[in-house]
Protein backbone atom coordinates (compact mmCIF):
# COMPACT_ATOMS: atom_id res chain seq x y z
CA UNK A 1 0.00 0.00 0.00
CA UNK A 2 1.55 3.21 -1.40
CA UNK A 3 0.17 6.27 -2.48
CA UNK A 4 0.98 7.88 -5.83
CA UNK A 5 -0.04 11.27 -5.17
CA UNK A 6 0.22 13.56 -1.44
CA UNK A 7 -2.20 15.95 -0.74
CA UNK A 8 -2.33 18.15 2.07
CA UNK A 9 -4.36 19.96 4.28
CA UNK A 10 -2.68 23.17 4.95
CA UNK A 11 -4.44 25.21 7.82
CA UNK A 12 -3.22 24.15 10.93
CA UNK A 13 -1.30 20.62 8.91
CA UNK A 14 1.37 22.63 7.38
CA UNK A 15 1.01 25.85 9.05
CA UNK A 16 0.44 27.68 12.08
CA UNK A 17 -2.55 29.27 11.89
CA UNK A 18 -3.55 30.24 15.43
CA UNK A 19 -0.14 32.56 15.74
CA UNK A 20 -0.30 33.99 12.72
CA UNK A 21 -3.71 35.06 13.20
CA UNK A 22 -2.84 36.51 16.96
CA UNK A 23 -0.09 38.40 15.94
CA UNK A 24 -1.02 40.01 12.88
CA UNK A 25 -4.56 40.69 14.77
CA UNK A 26 -3.08 42.21 18.09
CA UNK A 27 -1.06 44.85 15.66
CA UNK A 28 -4.40 45.78 13.83
CA UNK A 29 -6.06 46.20 17.07
CA UNK A 30 -3.62 48.50 18.02
CA UNK A 31 -3.95 50.28 15.48
CA UNK A 32 -7.62 50.95 15.39
CA UNK A 33 -6.93 51.81 18.77
CA UNK A 34 -8.36 48.49 20.75
CA UNK A 35 -5.23 46.61 22.87
CA UNK A 36 -7.63 45.94 24.81
CA UNK A 37 -8.53 42.90 23.34
CA UNK A 38 -6.96 39.51 23.35
CA UNK A 39 -4.85 38.78 19.73
CA UNK A 40 -5.56 34.84 20.67
CA UNK A 41 -8.91 34.89 21.37
CA UNK A 42 -9.89 37.44 18.58
CA UNK A 43 -8.30 34.14 16.51
CA UNK A 44 -9.74 31.64 17.70
CA UNK A 45 -13.58 33.20 17.28
CA UNK A 46 -12.56 34.35 13.77
CA UNK A 47 -11.43 30.63 13.04
CA UNK A 48 -14.42 29.02 15.01
CA UNK A 49 -16.60 30.59 12.13
CA UNK A 50 -14.88 28.69 9.45
CA UNK A 51 -17.30 25.67 9.53
CA UNK A 52 -20.30 27.34 9.54
CA UNK A 53 -19.33 29.74 6.69
CA UNK A 54 -18.45 26.89 4.50
CA UNK A 55 -21.13 24.71 5.57
CA UNK A 56 -23.81 27.73 3.98
CA UNK A 57 -22.09 26.66 0.86
CA UNK A 58 -21.45 23.04 0.91
CA UNK A 59 -25.25 22.75 1.73
CA UNK A 60 -25.90 25.00 -1.60
CA UNK A 61 -27.57 27.76 0.76
CA UNK A 62 -25.28 30.38 -1.75
CA UNK A 63 -23.25 29.77 -4.35
CA UNK A 64 -19.75 29.15 -4.47
CA UNK A 65 -17.65 32.19 -3.18
CA UNK A 66 -13.58 31.43 -2.31
CA UNK A 67 -12.26 31.28 0.97
CA UNK A 68 -11.20 34.91 0.62
CA UNK A 69 -14.27 36.15 1.01
CA UNK A 70 -15.49 33.69 3.43
CA UNK A 71 -12.91 35.16 5.72
CA UNK A 72 -13.80 38.96 5.02
CA UNK A 73 -17.44 38.17 6.14
CA UNK A 74 -16.20 36.28 9.14
CA UNK A 75 -13.56 39.34 10.05
CA UNK A 76 -16.74 41.46 10.31
CA UNK A 77 -18.34 39.16 12.68
CA UNK A 78 -15.42 38.81 14.60
CA UNK A 79 -15.03 42.25 15.37
CA UNK A 80 -19.04 43.05 15.77
CA UNK A 81 -18.67 40.32 18.38
CA UNK A 82 -16.70 42.51 20.02
CA UNK A 83 -18.50 45.21 19.24
CA UNK A 84 -16.39 47.18 16.72
CA UNK A 85 -18.37 48.46 13.85
CA UNK A 86 -16.18 46.92 10.60
CA UNK A 87 -17.97 49.87 8.70
CA UNK A 88 -15.69 52.54 11.04
CA UNK A 89 -12.35 50.60 9.49
CA UNK A 90 -11.30 51.68 6.52
CA UNK A 91 -11.56 49.20 3.55
CA UNK A 92 -7.28 48.42 2.65
CA UNK A 93 -7.33 47.89 6.44
CA UNK A 94 -9.76 45.23 6.50
CA UNK A 95 -8.31 43.61 3.19
CA UNK A 96 -5.41 43.23 4.73
CA UNK A 97 -6.12 42.14 7.71
CA UNK A 98 -8.34 39.45 5.77
CA UNK A 99 -5.07 38.78 4.16
CA UNK A 100 -3.05 37.68 7.19
CA UNK A 101 -4.54 33.92 6.17
CA UNK A 102 -1.97 34.75 3.18
CA UNK A 103 0.70 35.39 5.55
CA UNK A 104 0.97 32.19 7.96
CA UNK A 105 4.30 30.48 8.95
CA UNK A 106 5.18 26.97 8.33
CA UNK A 107 5.38 24.75 11.28
CA UNK A 108 9.22 24.49 11.76
CA UNK A 109 9.49 20.73 10.53
CA UNK A 110 6.98 21.68 7.29
CA UNK A 111 9.54 22.97 4.73
CA UNK A 112 12.11 20.33 4.87
CA UNK A 113 9.70 17.71 5.44
CA UNK A 114 7.97 18.97 2.08
CA UNK A 115 11.35 18.62 0.07
CA UNK A 116 11.72 15.13 1.60
CA UNK A 117 8.23 13.87 0.39
CA UNK A 118 8.43 15.71 -2.93
CA UNK A 119 11.29 13.84 -3.72
CA UNK A 120 9.42 10.78 -4.18
CA UNK A 121 6.29 11.78 -4.31
CA UNK A 122 3.80 14.80 -6.55
CA UNK A 123 2.53 16.82 -3.26
CA UNK A 124 -0.10 19.00 -3.55
CA UNK A 125 -2.26 21.02 -1.40
CA UNK A 126 -6.06 20.14 -0.79
CA UNK A 127 -6.96 22.82 1.20
CA UNK A 128 -10.14 24.80 1.16
CA UNK A 129 -8.00 27.93 1.12
CA UNK A 130 -8.19 29.43 -2.32
CA UNK A 131 -5.59 29.34 -5.39
CA UNK A 132 -4.34 32.90 -4.80
CA UNK A 133 -3.75 32.63 -0.53
CA UNK A 134 -2.09 29.31 -0.76
CA UNK A 135 0.21 30.45 -3.48
CA UNK A 136 1.43 33.38 -1.55
CA UNK A 137 1.47 31.81 1.44
CA UNK A 138 4.03 29.35 -0.36
CA UNK A 139 5.86 31.45 -1.91
CA UNK A 140 6.38 33.62 1.28
CA UNK A 141 7.28 30.01 3.12
CA UNK A 142 9.16 28.16 0.63
CA UNK A 143 6.77 25.17 0.30
CA UNK A 144 7.55 23.51 -2.67
CA UNK A 145 4.22 22.67 -3.94
CA UNK A 146 3.41 21.02 -7.73
CA UNK A 147 0.54 22.06 -7.44
CA UNK A 148 -2.58 23.97 -5.51
CA UNK A 149 -5.75 21.83 -5.45
CA UNK A 150 -8.56 22.39 -3.23
CA UNK A 151 -11.26 24.15 -3.06
CA UNK A 152 -11.40 26.63 -5.63
CA UNK A 153 -10.43 24.05 -8.07
CA UNK A 154 -13.62 21.49 -7.45
CA UNK A 155 -15.61 24.26 -6.73
CA UNK A 156 -16.90 22.50 -2.99
CA UNK A 157 -15.18 22.76 0.52
CA UNK A 158 -14.14 19.73 2.66
CA UNK A 159 -15.28 17.58 4.36
CA UNK A 160 -17.49 17.46 1.00
CA UNK A 161 -16.82 13.80 -0.42
CA UNK A 162 -16.83 15.18 -3.70
CA UNK A 163 -13.82 17.50 -2.46
CA UNK A 164 -12.03 14.25 -2.62
CA UNK A 165 -13.31 12.28 -5.13
CA UNK A 166 -12.59 15.73 -8.05
CA UNK A 167 -9.41 15.60 -6.76
CA UNK A 168 -7.76 12.71 -7.38
CA UNK A 169 -9.77 12.94 -10.43
CA UNK A 170 -7.94 16.07 -11.96
CA UNK A 171 -4.63 13.86 -10.52
CA UNK A 172 -5.73 11.02 -12.99
CA UNK A 173 -5.50 8.69 -10.06
CA UNK A 174 -7.83 6.86 -8.28
CA UNK A 175 -8.93 7.97 -5.06
CA UNK A 176 -7.11 4.85 -3.41
CA UNK A 177 -3.75 6.15 -4.68
CA UNK A 178 -3.99 9.40 -3.29
CA UNK A 179 -3.41 10.14 0.33
CA UNK A 180 -4.26 13.07 2.47
CA UNK A 181 -2.17 14.49 5.10
CA UNK A 182 -4.19 16.55 7.79
CA UNK A 183 -3.50 16.80 11.64
CA UNK A 184 -7.58 16.73 11.27
CA UNK A 185 -9.18 14.05 12.20
CA UNK A 186 -12.22 15.18 10.25
CA UNK A 187 -10.91 15.61 7.44
CA UNK A 188 -8.99 12.06 7.88
CA UNK A 189 -12.71 10.55 8.03
CA UNK A 190 -14.00 11.99 5.28
CA UNK A 191 -10.99 11.41 3.04
CA UNK A 192 -11.22 7.49 4.30
CA UNK A 193 -14.97 7.60 3.55
CA UNK A 194 -14.66 8.68 0.27
CA UNK A 195 -11.77 5.99 -0.59
CA UNK A 196 -8.23 7.73 0.23
CA UNK A 197 -5.28 6.74 2.08
CA UNK A 198 -4.60 8.77 5.22
CA UNK A 199 -1.70 9.93 7.55
CA UNK A 200 -2.05 11.77 10.18
CA UNK A 201 0.07 14.72 11.94
CA UNK A 202 0.13 15.59 15.36
CA UNK A 203 0.20 19.06 15.48
CA UNK A 204 -0.92 19.77 19.90
CA UNK A 205 -0.24 23.36 19.43
CA UNK A 206 -2.66 23.70 17.04
CA UNK A 207 -5.03 24.85 19.73
CA UNK A 208 -2.50 26.10 22.05
CA UNK A 209 -2.33 22.74 24.00
CA UNK A 210 -5.67 22.30 24.16
CA UNK A 211 -7.36 18.61 22.88
CA UNK A 212 -8.36 19.40 19.50
CA UNK A 213 -12.50 19.94 18.39
CA UNK A 214 -12.75 16.65 16.55
CA UNK A 215 -11.20 14.16 18.75
CA UNK A 216 -14.10 11.80 18.83
CA UNK A 217 -13.63 11.33 15.29
CA UNK A 218 -9.75 9.71 15.66
CA UNK A 219 -9.46 6.74 13.99
CA UNK A 220 -6.46 4.52 13.02
CA UNK A 221 -5.09 6.09 9.93
CA UNK A 222 -2.90 4.16 7.82
CA UNK A 223 0.58 6.77 8.96
CA UNK A 224 0.14 8.61 12.04
CA UNK A 225 3.46 11.11 12.51
CA UNK A 226 4.30 13.74 14.95
CA UNK A 227 5.88 15.89 12.18
CA UNK A 228 6.43 15.53 8.22
CA UNK A 229 9.75 14.93 8.50
CA UNK A 230 8.54 11.92 10.46
CA UNK A 231 6.24 11.28 7.95
CA UNK A 232 8.81 11.40 5.11
CA UNK A 233 10.59 8.53 6.90
CA UNK A 234 7.92 6.39 7.25
CA UNK A 235 6.94 6.78 3.55
CA UNK A 236 10.35 6.37 2.44
CA UNK B 1 4.81 49.36 -16.40
CA UNK B 2 5.65 46.08 -14.41
CA UNK B 3 3.74 42.91 -13.86
CA UNK B 4 2.56 41.45 -11.02
CA UNK B 5 2.49 37.92 -12.15
CA UNK B 6 3.76 36.36 -15.22
CA UNK B 7 1.66 33.38 -16.71
CA UNK B 8 3.19 30.87 -19.17
CA UNK B 9 2.15 29.30 -22.40
CA UNK B 10 4.02 25.89 -22.19
CA UNK B 11 4.01 23.98 -25.21
CA UNK B 12 6.22 25.33 -27.63
CA UNK B 13 7.17 28.23 -25.53
CA UNK B 14 8.72 26.34 -22.40
CA UNK B 15 8.73 23.20 -23.98
CA UNK B 16 9.80 21.64 -27.09
CA UNK B 17 6.42 19.88 -28.31
CA UNK B 18 7.64 18.31 -31.77
CA UNK B 19 11.11 16.87 -30.71
CA UNK B 20 9.56 14.90 -27.94
CA UNK B 21 6.22 13.94 -30.02
CA UNK B 22 8.15 12.84 -32.86
CA UNK B 23 10.75 11.04 -30.76
CA UNK B 24 8.07 8.92 -29.10
CA UNK B 25 6.26 8.57 -31.86
CA UNK B 26 9.22 6.64 -33.86
CA UNK B 27 9.39 4.46 -31.11
CA UNK B 28 5.55 3.46 -30.55
CA UNK B 29 5.09 3.12 -34.57
CA UNK B 30 8.25 0.94 -34.77
CA UNK B 31 6.64 -0.93 -32.05
CA UNK B 32 3.01 -1.94 -34.10
CA UNK B 33 5.38 -2.38 -36.97
CA UNK B 34 5.44 0.75 -39.25
CA UNK B 35 8.53 2.23 -38.86
CA UNK B 36 7.81 3.34 -42.50
CA UNK B 37 5.77 6.21 -40.97
CA UNK B 38 8.29 9.73 -40.43
CA UNK B 39 7.79 10.59 -36.59
CA UNK B 40 8.29 14.00 -36.89
CA UNK B 41 5.23 14.49 -39.96
CA UNK B 42 3.56 12.41 -37.43
CA UNK B 43 3.99 14.85 -34.72
CA UNK B 44 3.11 17.31 -37.27
CA UNK B 45 -0.14 15.85 -38.25
CA UNK B 46 -1.08 15.17 -34.53
CA UNK B 47 -0.27 18.85 -33.32
CA UNK B 48 -2.32 20.11 -36.13
CA UNK B 49 -5.36 18.74 -35.08
CA UNK B 50 -5.04 20.74 -31.58
CA UNK B 51 -7.04 24.34 -32.52
CA UNK B 52 -10.04 22.44 -34.36
CA UNK B 53 -10.63 20.29 -31.23
CA UNK B 54 -10.33 22.79 -28.96
CA UNK B 55 -12.32 24.38 -31.08
CA UNK B 56 -15.54 22.66 -30.63
CA UNK B 57 -15.21 22.75 -26.64
CA UNK B 58 -14.73 26.90 -27.10
CA UNK B 59 -17.83 26.96 -29.37
CA UNK B 60 -19.60 25.06 -27.26
CA UNK B 61 -20.61 22.42 -29.68
CA UNK B 62 -19.18 19.96 -26.40
CA UNK B 63 -18.63 20.28 -22.95
CA UNK B 64 -15.62 20.92 -21.30
CA UNK B 65 -12.87 17.86 -21.89
CA UNK B 66 -9.49 18.01 -20.60
CA UNK B 67 -6.43 17.91 -23.32
CA UNK B 68 -5.97 14.20 -22.42
CA UNK B 69 -8.97 13.14 -23.76
CA UNK B 70 -8.45 15.59 -26.90
CA UNK B 71 -5.07 14.21 -27.22
CA UNK B 72 -6.34 10.87 -27.02
CA UNK B 73 -9.02 11.68 -29.80
CA UNK B 74 -6.52 13.54 -31.86
CA UNK B 75 -4.20 10.28 -31.91
CA UNK B 76 -6.52 7.94 -33.28
CA UNK B 77 -7.56 10.35 -35.94
CA UNK B 78 -3.47 10.80 -36.81
CA UNK B 79 -3.42 6.92 -36.94
CA UNK B 80 -6.29 6.90 -39.49
CA UNK B 81 -4.82 9.31 -41.37
CA UNK B 82 -2.14 7.04 -42.01
CA UNK B 83 -4.49 3.97 -42.63
CA UNK B 84 -3.76 2.10 -39.04
CA UNK B 85 -6.56 1.42 -37.41
CA UNK B 86 -6.01 2.14 -33.35
CA UNK B 87 -9.02 -0.38 -32.64
CA UNK B 88 -6.15 -2.64 -33.78
CA UNK B 89 -3.81 -1.28 -31.00
CA UNK B 90 -3.79 -1.91 -27.39
CA UNK B 91 -5.78 0.25 -24.87
CA UNK B 92 -2.39 0.55 -22.75
CA UNK B 93 -0.38 1.58 -25.64
CA UNK B 94 -2.82 4.29 -26.94
CA UNK B 95 -2.83 5.87 -23.40
CA UNK B 96 0.78 5.41 -22.93
CA UNK B 97 1.10 6.89 -26.48
CA UNK B 98 -0.80 10.13 -25.68
CA UNK B 99 0.59 10.57 -22.75
CA UNK B 100 4.05 11.58 -24.64
CA UNK B 101 2.67 15.18 -24.13
CA UNK B 102 3.66 14.85 -20.29
CA UNK B 103 7.25 13.91 -21.02
CA UNK B 104 8.13 16.86 -23.43
CA UNK B 105 11.46 18.18 -22.79
CA UNK B 106 11.88 21.78 -21.73
CA UNK B 107 13.81 24.41 -24.00
CA UNK B 108 17.66 24.52 -22.59
CA UNK B 109 17.02 27.43 -21.59
CA UNK B 110 13.77 26.86 -19.91
CA UNK B 111 14.57 25.83 -16.22
CA UNK B 112 17.09 28.39 -15.12
CA UNK B 113 15.56 31.40 -17.09
CA UNK B 114 12.16 30.42 -15.02
CA UNK B 115 14.24 29.90 -11.38
CA UNK B 116 15.26 33.12 -12.17
CA UNK B 117 11.76 34.85 -13.48
CA UNK B 118 10.93 33.27 -10.07
CA UNK B 119 12.98 34.96 -7.95
CA UNK B 120 10.44 38.36 -8.84
CA UNK B 121 7.64 36.98 -9.70
CA UNK B 122 5.06 34.07 -9.36
CA UNK B 123 4.87 32.69 -12.18
CA UNK B 124 2.16 30.17 -12.98
CA UNK B 125 1.00 27.91 -16.28
CA UNK B 126 -1.70 29.72 -18.24
CA UNK B 127 -1.79 26.64 -20.68
CA UNK B 128 -4.40 24.34 -22.19
CA UNK B 129 -2.77 21.39 -20.72
CA UNK B 130 -4.48 19.52 -18.04
CA UNK B 131 -3.34 19.67 -14.42
CA UNK B 132 -2.07 15.99 -14.24
CA UNK B 133 -0.21 17.00 -17.49
CA UNK B 134 1.60 19.93 -16.65
CA UNK B 135 2.48 18.44 -13.42
CA UNK B 136 4.14 15.37 -14.49
CA UNK B 137 5.80 17.30 -17.25
CA UNK B 138 6.80 19.96 -14.33
CA UNK B 139 8.63 16.96 -12.11
CA UNK B 140 9.99 15.35 -14.79
CA UNK B 141 11.81 18.39 -16.36
CA UNK B 142 12.36 20.49 -13.23
CA UNK B 143 9.46 23.32 -13.81
CA UNK B 144 9.42 25.51 -10.64
CA UNK B 145 5.88 26.70 -11.02
CA UNK B 146 4.26 28.65 -8.00
CA UNK B 147 0.86 27.45 -9.46
CA UNK B 148 -0.51 25.38 -12.04
CA UNK B 149 -3.52 27.35 -13.87
CA UNK B 150 -4.84 27.36 -17.26
CA UNK B 151 -7.55 25.41 -18.85
CA UNK B 152 -8.93 22.55 -16.69
CA UNK B 153 -9.35 25.62 -14.12
CA UNK B 154 -10.89 28.38 -15.65
CA UNK B 155 -12.85 25.27 -18.34
CA UNK B 156 -12.17 27.11 -21.44
CA UNK B 157 -9.64 26.97 -23.39
CA UNK B 158 -7.09 29.96 -25.03
CA UNK B 159 -7.65 31.75 -26.60
CA UNK B 160 -11.35 32.09 -25.62
CA UNK B 161 -10.84 36.04 -24.28
CA UNK B 162 -12.61 34.37 -20.76
CA UNK B 163 -9.10 32.26 -20.06
CA UNK B 164 -6.85 34.82 -19.91
CA UNK B 165 -9.95 36.95 -17.62
CA UNK B 166 -10.36 34.12 -14.95
CA UNK B 167 -6.87 33.56 -14.63
CA UNK B 168 -6.21 37.02 -13.52
CA UNK B 169 -9.01 36.65 -11.45
CA UNK B 170 -8.37 33.57 -10.02
CA UNK B 171 -4.67 35.14 -8.91
CA UNK B 172 -6.19 38.37 -7.46
CA UNK B 173 -4.48 40.87 -9.97
CA UNK B 174 -6.19 43.40 -12.53
CA UNK B 175 -5.94 41.70 -15.99
CA UNK B 176 -3.58 44.75 -16.42
CA UNK B 177 -0.99 43.51 -13.99
CA UNK B 178 -0.63 40.09 -15.50
CA UNK B 179 1.54 39.14 -18.21
CA UNK B 180 0.96 36.39 -20.62
CA UNK B 181 4.75 34.98 -21.80
CA UNK B 182 4.18 33.09 -24.87
CA UNK B 183 5.89 32.08 -28.12
CA UNK B 184 3.19 32.53 -30.18
CA UNK B 185 1.91 35.73 -31.33
CA UNK B 186 -1.71 34.68 -31.59
CA UNK B 187 -2.12 33.67 -27.94
CA UNK B 188 -0.28 36.59 -27.35
CA UNK B 189 -2.81 38.93 -29.14
CA UNK B 190 -5.74 37.45 -27.55
CA UNK B 191 -4.27 38.22 -23.96
CA UNK B 192 -3.62 41.88 -25.45
CA UNK B 193 -7.63 42.03 -26.30
CA UNK B 194 -8.51 41.03 -22.60
CA UNK B 195 -6.18 43.73 -21.43
CA UNK B 196 -3.10 41.37 -19.87
CA UNK B 197 0.73 42.52 -21.03
CA UNK B 198 2.26 40.22 -23.38
CA UNK B 199 5.80 39.14 -23.72
CA UNK B 200 7.26 37.29 -26.25
CA UNK B 201 9.63 34.76 -26.51
CA UNK B 202 11.02 33.51 -29.94
CA UNK B 203 11.49 29.65 -30.56
CA UNK B 204 12.56 29.45 -34.01
CA UNK B 205 12.43 25.58 -33.59
CA UNK B 206 9.14 25.17 -32.30
CA UNK B 207 8.29 24.12 -36.08
CA UNK B 208 11.78 23.01 -37.00
CA UNK B 209 12.74 25.83 -38.32
CA UNK B 210 9.39 26.59 -40.08
CA UNK B 211 8.15 29.78 -40.08
CA UNK B 212 4.76 30.01 -37.60
CA UNK B 213 1.46 29.82 -38.53
CA UNK B 214 0.50 32.93 -36.51
CA UNK B 215 3.17 35.44 -37.97
CA UNK B 216 0.24 37.55 -39.42
CA UNK B 217 -0.50 37.87 -36.14
CA UNK B 218 2.40 39.39 -35.10
CA UNK B 219 2.79 43.11 -33.34
CA UNK B 220 5.00 44.95 -31.39
CA UNK B 221 4.87 43.32 -27.75
CA UNK B 222 5.63 44.85 -24.53
CA UNK B 223 8.92 42.77 -24.08
CA UNK B 224 10.44 40.81 -26.72
CA UNK B 225 12.93 38.11 -26.23
CA UNK B 226 15.03 35.24 -27.43
CA UNK B 227 14.90 33.01 -24.15
CA UNK B 228 13.73 32.96 -20.95
CA UNK B 229 17.24 34.00 -19.46
CA UNK B 230 17.19 37.36 -21.84
CA UNK B 231 13.14 37.65 -20.68
CA UNK B 232 14.54 37.27 -16.95
CA UNK B 233 17.27 40.05 -17.57
CA UNK B 234 14.32 42.36 -18.97
CA UNK B 235 11.61 42.28 -16.12
CA UNK B 236 15.23 42.14 -13.60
Amino acid sequence: MSPRVLAFDVFGTVVDWRSGIARESTAFLAAIGRSDVDGVEFADDWRARYQPAMKSVRDGKRPFVILDVLHREMLDATLMNRGIDPEGIEAAMLEDWTRAWHRLDPWPDAVEGLVRLKANFPIVTLSNGNIALIMEMARRGGLPWDAILGAEVTRTYKPAREAYIATASILDVAPGELCLVAAHHSDLAAARGAGLLTAYVHRPMEHGGAPPPDEGQRQQWDWQSNDLIELAHLLA
